[in-house]
């Protein structure tokens, strides 16, 4: 009879904690921008009601502001993935919609914010932490974001679903690109979720071992890669003479 | 020592149960079609591959067929919330990019199915089913799909993030759209997510909770909502013509 009440107790513990995996209080959302077909995320803690934006967009930050005050959240940090080129970050405004919340880039961005992070960086919110990657090759300063538990990370343009970020402008080097991916993004584990910065396809979501597996020029070697890269011809970002000189200074137009 | 090593047993007997409520074997993704703005989604069990989609668009059929077959996963059928009138399914095309996989609809839809569900009808995939749940209003045959450990319902038009689906054409009815919501979607958990059949602000996802809290139209009451619905005075879906007729025979046009 103890054994049954013992083994009883600890299940009924276990259904607790069964119940605390399946809803970890980490509020997720993620928001689209269809004119540069950005994608926007917000994490927040469901308990101390902490959130952070991840590359809000400017044309839409009266959609996340109004999104964060309904859900009840108190936005502490707005960051990007990178300095971009082909939309206005929507930091700059979001700081004046939400008062308090500051503004988070890589050093190596050469952008301004209120706050820079290094590679190995945490950034807190509530329980919870994002652990900022370097993997620069789009640009110098691009970070990728590493859930704590490493079941998400934010991938900004390094890596997109099926593709990967251009390296043919603003310090773009394919050689540099390829090594951030292996190194720190594939050496996620294989069902870690990747979220991309942008997808044109419909796409919302990939994980390291279908990238691992499937990604056209990321299966490739190094040689290759760097061939297909540097044989894109895209043409020029439409937005990109606005929006870098913008986003060098927090999406905020000079008067 | 009997009482730890039994404790100790539980507990790792626990924290195996706790990795299967973190990854339930549920592969799940939302996918997006831009000019109607359409949220597709696939659903399916790791384990045996068993896969259903929901409301595909004919113009994505091959990237979901393509996505389907790179996840090496089993499509057995092919799922509408109701017949639409903004877009061509893409049901009929999947049949024949992915052999063995059957067409549903509920027969309240009038449209052509290889299966008819009703109100209370599980669809199986793996170990997980599907609960169709009957929600008229938006037309006589809409479904709400919810999963069977109602962690997720998929709405189609009955219900949208902060807005529902409009009732003034194919049985619309407002009075009837009303007794659905409150009645079927509403009663499910305050946790349980929402997934919209479309989305026109670039959000993906709402919960129960924030929709009985903060749907501007069905959050009032039923004479209100009755008056809203009776006064959006929208245009004509541009694609209405072509897509019920085609959608009535599941997608396939005649030559």
């Amino acid at each position: 009879m103890l054994f049954v009440a013992l083994k009883q107790a600890a299940l009924a513990q276990c259904r607790k904690y069964s119940a605390m995996a399946a809803s970890n209080g980490l509020v997720f959302r993620q928001l689209f921008e269809p004119v540069s077909c950005t994608y926007t995320y917000l994490l927040a803690d469901k308990d101390t009601k902490e959130a952070i934006l991840i590359d809000p967009v400017l044309e839409k930050a009266e959609r996340d502001a109004k999104l964060i005050k309904d859900l009840g959240l108190n936005m502490i940090y707005a960051a990007n993935t990178h300095c971009h080129a082909d939309h206005i970050t929507g930091t700059g405004v979001l700081k004046k919609l939400l008062p308090g919340c500051k503004s988070v880039i890589s050093k190596n961005s050469g952008a301004r914010a209120d706050l820079y992070i290094h590679e190995g960086d945490q950034i807190q919110f509530g329980k919870f932490w994002l652990e900022a990657r370097s993997t620069p090759g789009h640009t110098d300063g691009c970070l990728t974001y590493v859930l704590n538990d490493k079941s998400m990370a934010f991938t900004g343009d390094a890596l997109l679903i099926r593709g990967c970020g251009r390296t043919d402008f603003q310090q773009g080097c394919p050689k540099t690109l390829y090594h951030s991916v292996h190194s720190k993004i594939f050496s996620l584990p294989e069902n870690c979720l990747l979220y991309p910065g942008h997808d044109y396809t419909g796409q919302t979501v990939s994980s390291v071992e279908e990238e691992k597996r499937l990604n056209p020029r990321l299966t490739k070697d190094e040689a290759e890669f760097v061939k297909i890269m540097n044989n894109l011809n895209l043409p020029k970002p439409k937005q990109i003479d606005i929006a870098v000189p913008a986003n060098l200074k927090c999406g905020i137009q000079d008067p």
